[in-house]
């Protein structure tokens, strides 16, 4: 399984994900299920990927495959680093997408697999805002509001009720961040099929760069918060109010 | 959608569920999914619902023919509050569903529904210990642990990570109590499909008794631990460390 989520606030957006898959329970593997393209002083993109891994590897080296034909300037070449807009960027991702389910999805179902997959996209463009997308299987996508400022791909119900009572525009983009942790956390206890190491990556508002880094098992940082979170959690249950059963 | 939990600690079993059914997103009812059936001073048993509710009413009918049978001394009648054990108790629930799933899977399914249904059982003969069951709709069940001290049917994702956090068999019953409440709570922030009014029960260790409430949407106990929760989750988040991002 997988857990991805993004969380999208005034001054940016807060992208994190885990990097364990399974195949059966008993064939787990590593993979980075983060994407970070960058053209500092132009536009930054993160993609984070969930579902079958054939098919979102195809969607990657897709996009990829497109922007080298872009850099070389060939007819016709539009990549994700060289639309005009996000929401142009999202429908690129969305064709690739639709591209290898057309290939691979009935020889996939007809051996008793899922060929399902999600992709989250996060970016801005010199002279446009920072925009966050969810594209799904069908190549279809949703992009995320102020009425609902985050998305979660993969596991998500373990992590949901902690972002649905912190997360809101105004929230500040340092308070997002241990937010997102706290949710990865949460989801890694209750869930074996999620796990370290994590993918950590903010796009500032403005900044036109990612900011990104890499959590380990052992990880101090992350340690820190989870502990934190524990004792913290803990305190607070035993500050509740006693509940009469009559 | 459903949720039900069941959380055993030394002190007894505190048991939870929600009233919300749907048959698609616009046909929303409610219903009982709490059964508590009483023999004061010889036992106790309580039973949570969840999946399909022409199946789970089947077996609560059963059940109850069965008593009444047992009741009248007719031969061979057995029921859960004549038998000689809990662990023969949850096997006449498991028979009860065998019954129903051989009667209507077939159809069900035929006609594209879902005949999956769980109960959750728990209980305490004269002389026996307190036992808490699964049943699944094989008829087959597990029985909770001091390792796995609390089963939960139905929309259980949301829940869980507070009670992994919480739920140890030390764990005093009044903290098992509100354990079980902010994980219904935040159930239903997260999940639209389930709702209030809540079922609440407590099986007392050796009490051979049940006590049992109904919390309405504007329960003020229920409103309390509901806003107390939220308050501290509010301050144990604010007190995090920060994360630097390099």
């Amino acid at each position: 399984m997988t857990y991805c989520l993004a969380l999208k606030v005034r001054e940016g957006v807060v992208l994190l994900s885990d990097t364990r898959t399974n195949a059966g329970l008993d064939d787990i593997s590593r993979f980075r299920k983060m994407f970070v393209w960058e053209r500092r002083g132009d536009r930054a993109i993160v993609l984070l990927t969930a579902g079958n891994l054939g098919v979102t590897q195809g969607v990657v080296t897709r996009l990829e495959d497109a922007i080298d034909a872009a850099a070389r300037d060939e007819d016709g070449a539009e990549s994700i680093l060289s639309c005009a807009t996000m929401y142009r960027a999202a429908e690129l991702v969305g064709e690739a997408m639709n591209a290898l389910q057309a290939r691979d999805r009935a020889r996939i179902e007809a051996h008793g697999s899922a060929a399902d997959a999600s992709i989250i996209m996060a970016g801005q463009r010199k002279g446009g805002k920072v925009r966050l997308f969810l594209i799904y299987s069908a190549g279809n996508f949703i992009e995320a509001t102020d009425d609902t400022p985050f998305l979660q791909i993969g596991e998500h119900k373990y992590g949901k009720p902690i972002l649905d009572r912190v997360i809101a525009p105004a929230t500040p983009l340092k308070d997002a961040l241990k937010a997102a942790l706290i949710s990865m956390d949460s989801t890694m206890r209750s869930n074996l099929s999620v796990g370290m190491p994590l993918d950590l990556a903010v796009l500032s508002t403005d900044a036109l760069t990612v900011q990104s880094r890499r959590l380990e098992a052992d990880d101090p940082n992350f340690r820190a918060i989870s502990d934190a979170w524990s004792n913290e959690l803990r305190e607070a249950f035993h500050a509740l109010p006693d509940v009469p059963l009559r």
